[in-house]
């Protein structure tokens, strides 16, 4: 397979070491930002280019590692010079497939469920959601998923995009909150570091518990004298945190009425 | 060494476990509810009493695994029928060493940083945060503490209430929006644990970076057409969580200009 990426920010740096480093050829990268770019094809042994006139006209996949906003524009420059017939495929969780529908006839969507930051080329597990204009597309981009993950189903628009918004939920949302107790935690000389176990429990009790029948906590058990402690601690000291310790333990306390 | 227990919730079985699964004596379970107390006291072969006039008189730690607000009430029963050299513990996060001293000489606090509850045994570090009235009393709590855990650290009343805060943060809040992406996937038909591997990699990777050099999603690129798609979904299908995304996403948003 003969794969060309379209950008080089953090999905097509990680999507591009992924296959690479599965013996996938990149013969491309494409991108605007020339630093990002060249570093992303000196890693892969791809060609550069920022120029779409120049574009490997004969590849399996063009894959499309640029964000929603930047969708619409690129698929304009993709439309005026690839070949009817190219496989072109987007990676977003919140764009329609149909973005691509005038650029050929075979397109489709790669998107990984999962938090990726090219600092951090050790993300284990991928799950992919695949979607397709035509079952050839869909069996093309089938293989090329297998390659770098074992866990692939299919989603289509409605599907993805809640797929998105859950995500953000469970790790956008959650990582927010981290970044919270982190500051939290240096301003009074707390190592953060001791939080580490209590996370990854939270976490990993899931795959044998819900959520909600595992919350625990002082709003959970409505203990309100320990909530109080907190807010005029948070009060005194963090005022900039108080509205989300209050906002979030009221919501919690509420759902225990549920 | 032999333990007394006071209590049989989430924390008192939790630890009751452990230490008896470690071959730590414990004679006694004293607590109010006769159902969660003699099956606690059944699976760690102790007595079972709801009569603190029959409290054992030769512990060498009473473990009071109570709430905060029952602690008051505990602390005054136990100063009645204990000898006044015993050592009187507590496991919480948010009371003062401070609620035992009139029991005895003897107290300390014995914080489990991790989240405890009694479905779930299979828990595997929990870090612990000692405090002592005395060096002897400090020495016979470290004693205890190494037969549990290998992650055992030193914090004083005010250390220990922001440790709890810090753990609302990175476990109670995020276990709550699991919770809520767990019905918003079942109600749109997605499996919640195609989410897992995100969520694993969202703590997994604080090991190496913190969390605000790492944070993703449309609110951390400041991806606002993305934000919006969201947002108009939720407002059709779930107005009841529209207000969590939009308040947390505003903080995101704001934070990137910090």
């Amino acid at each position: 397979m003969k794969i060309v990426i379209i950008g080089s920010g953090n999905v097509a740096t990680i999507l591009a070491e992924k296959l690479f480093a599965n013996n996938i050829f990149i013969a491309q990268i494409i991108a605007r930002n020339l630093d990002t770019g060249k570093a992303l094809s000196q890693k892969t042994h791809a060609q550069y280019t920022d120029n779409y006139e120049d574009i490997e006209k004969d590849a399996d996949v063009y894959l499309i590692c640029v964000q929603d906003d930047f969708l619409p524009e690129v698929a304009g420059k993709l439309e005026k010079v690839l070949p009817k017939k190219s496989l072109v495929v987007h990676t977003t969780g919140s764009a329609s497939i149909k973005v691509l529908e005038y650029i050929s006839s075979q397109y489709g969507v790669l998107y990984p469920l999962q938090s990726l930051r090219k600092e951090n080329e050790s993300v284990q597990e991928i799950p992919f959601f695949l979607d397709a204009s035509t079952p050839e597309a869909l069996e093309k981009l089938q293989l090329l998923a297998k390659n770098i993950s074992s866990n692939i189903a299919f989603a289509n628009d409605e599907q993805r995009i809640r797929l998105h918004i859950a995500a953000v939920f469970v790790s956008n949302f959650p990582n927010y909150l981290y970044s919270i107790a982190d500051s939290f935690c240096e301003q009074h000389g707390i190592d953060f570091k001791f939080l580490l176990p209590l996370m990854e429990e939270t976490v990993n009790r899931l795959h044998h518990f819900s959520p909600k029948e595992i919350q625990t906590g002082p709003a959970a058990r409505g203990d309100i004298s320990t909530i109080k402690k907190h807010e005029t601690i948070l009060q005194k000291e963090n005022p900039e945190i108080l509205d989300i310790y209050s906002f979030l333990t009221e919501k919690i306390l509420n759902s225990r009425t549920d």
